[in-house]
């Protein structure tokens, strides 16, 4: 108990420079860093030349140290660097969604061989404890939802485009804030978003989801029409990482959403994140905090830094429940569909179709649309199309469905001709 | 590790048998309740009476229960229970704010002797797990400020007269819903907040300071022109405790306040309570949650249950903190003062005047007014004098004191006449 930590670090950008800062300037812990790896010898850095070492193994060969801290971004490489740690006997904390998402039970096995813990609450929603609570404080309580805004980029790009901001100008200021990177597919696209889900999902259902399985749309294609949309509405637009238990089967998916008032990521604006957890005991419960930045994700990492004093290890508690659940793509939803162009949205299988609009340039439809028929269509790469789910609750659609095959003809004699 | 929990439970109001309700349906965890002790041998209950004990030594003498789980309200009683429970060994888990409010650290001091555990996060915010993040998460961080809605029921009366139902009617409203008792004083009066913020001022800022040492104004005197008031200028009324550290100095109080649309707690309604930590590295983070029912407070304290299996205890790591800070009440608050009687206002020194308002049947007055010298007015007995909080931050006041050397008489000249 309350053991003597000595870090090796590697990674040195954003998060990385951040916990250095924060270790230092933090007195409540008694932790030292002790090496800190990099890759480029010619980049100029803040600190003294001796603190850097380019050779990950002058850590995993360093009996001292016992706890990697992982924060680089080349998650190939990470995974190479934490089986390592893992094999070498020394705790990992790492904030690296996409290895984590892809590799979680394979490390977990391997952090378990060694016995070891392996820590990774940076690597969800920034500053927000939400693992932490899930492990600790939602252990016994039968989770019905979650969901949230996870990426703190694509947050900050939606908060300027429900201003009137146009998608480009508001993704070129998020890159000169250091909010969005100079390629920000991952952000953008929802898969940052969905690495997160897929964590939200072991922690909060005790199910292992494949990142492949999870449907992302992002929000490249959110126009002015969709804003204008909105704002008739009184809906904000957000892109959402949603997971919803119903009966013995979870759903979960990641796609921009209109939220109306009521809904409590309503006002959660700029690079904030926000999750909201429902149970069945403790009710809704909604935490918010800051999404991305080099202090609240290194408060995060430093929280898992201080937990490894006592040898703190996930428990995973909903493993036996998750034993119990299915994840499926199988359920109805209400989109708005928008486009320039009227055959594309025709593409698109509606069970039933609500609103038709149409202009000279813009046309959108809305309707129920059944999910698993929607990830064939590959909304990232379709320029001309916008989807944007509605606010209306999910349903698995019996009623769609037998409605659907009543109505013959019912999509063509509705649609816009 | 993981041991068998074999539970007395004393009190079966609200949240006991929620908790009752909750152990049985959740099956997530083994923990058994044994006895249930109550007071009332006459009153209908829910259970076979072969459940019931009149008798709390039936708990204490059995050694097979090892956590006592207190629920009553009457927190003299429950003083002896706890304390009885410690020196018979057994850990204790309460939502009894007053009790712990007024007694912690002694009570602290047997639960160490006796080597068992005493938790309590069903005393603060109901199901919002605040004292488990003060403890485990924001442990390494230097923490700023804490601040929230910590009662359900005087949030439940002020969200109604945001709506414009006059103080008495909410007042009824919220009784007939559960939320209030017969004699609402401890929750209006802003006694139960202030008991929450004593727990908070612990665990945030390892301060131990006795309840009657911070003021505590509440409700009652909120007139339908403080609403109109806030309506004028687009804020909302709410009840905050708040705990600022500014230096080596922390301030605490309780009162109502303007609270301004960018304000997090001004979208949180009704029953919920909210919580705002405010510190160094992980910024800002807001916690939302239901505040008052029998399942939200049962699942926190089931929540304190489910931590006994592991012996969770508290660590108080900020305690080492606390004792380079000092609680005071020498600061400067901006405040909105109304009344019918313009003498009653200018009782109240106030070191800058801002604004004055006066028709032939109310006036109000904004300004700077120092804290410590509020306490002797005893607000919450001057049912003609309503004082709101306004947003603007606190000050030390240097300036406001000079200003105020300087300008001699500058009350008189500037005051209603």
């Amino acid at each position: 108990m309350n053991k003597k930590l000595t870090i090796g670090l590697v990674g040195f950008g954003c998060v990385g420079s951040g916990l250095y800062e924060v270790l230092n300037k933090s007195k409540l812990i008694d932790a030292q860093i002790k090496t800190i790896v990099v890759k480029d010898k010619n980049k100029k850095r803040p600190l003294p030349e001796d603190h850097f070492s380019y050779d990950v193994s002058d850590i995993l060969k360093d009996e001292e140290i016992n706890v990697v801290v992982e924060l680089i971004n080349d998650s190939d490489a990470a995974y190479e660097i934490v089986r390592s740690a893992f094999n070498a006997g020394k705790a990992v904390v790492s904030a690296n969604k996409k290895l984590i998402a892809e590799h979680l039970d394979e490390l977990l096995n391997l952090a378990k061989e060694n016995e070891v813990s392996f820590l990774y609450e940076g690597a969800v929603a920034g500053s927000i404890p939400v693992l932490r609570n899930l492990e600790e404080y939602y252990n016994n309580d039968s989770l019905t939802s979650i969901e949230g805004i996870t990426n703190g980029t694509t947050n900050y790009i939606l908060t300027r485009s429900n201003h009137g901001v146009d998608y480009s100008t508001a993704l070129k200021e998020a890159q000169e804030l250091g909010f969005a990177e100079i390629d920000p597919t991952l952000d953008v696209d929802g898969y940052d978003s969905k690495y997160k889900l897929v964590l939200l999902l072991k922690h909060a259902f005790g199910l292992s989801v494949p990142p492949e399985e999870v449907v992302n749309i992002g929000i490249r294609n959110v126009t002015k029409h969709e804003v204008a949309y909105a704002r008739e509405k009184g809906y904000r637009i957000k892109l959402l990482s949603r997971a919803e238990k119903v009966k013995d089967r979870v759903v979960g998916f990641v796609a921009p959403q209109f939220v109306s008032r009521e809904h409590s990521a309503f006002e959660v604006n700029n690079e904030f994140n926000a999750v909201i957890v429902e149970a069945l005991f403790s009710d809704k419960q909604l935490f918010i905090g800051k999404g991305a930045g080099s202090y609240p994700t290194a408060s995060a990492v430093l929280s898992d830094v201080s937990a490894l004093k006592f040898d703190y290890a996930y428990e995973y508690r909903k493993s036996e429940e998750g034993k119990t659940l299915t994840f499926t793509k199988d359920f109805f939803v209400k989109i708005y569909l928008g486009s320039p162009f009227i055959e594309a949205i025709n593409e698109i299988p509606f069970y039933q179709i609500d609103e038709v609009y149409q202009s000279e340039d813009y046309a959108y439809q809305t309707g129920w649309v059944r999910f698993s028929e929607l990830e064939q269509f590959n909304f990232n790469q379709r320029k001309e199309l916008s989807l944007i789910v509605l606010p209306e609750p999910i349903t698995s659609g019996e009623q769609l469905i037998k409605k659907s095959k009543e109505r013959k003809f019912a999509l063509l004699e509705t649609s816009i001709v």
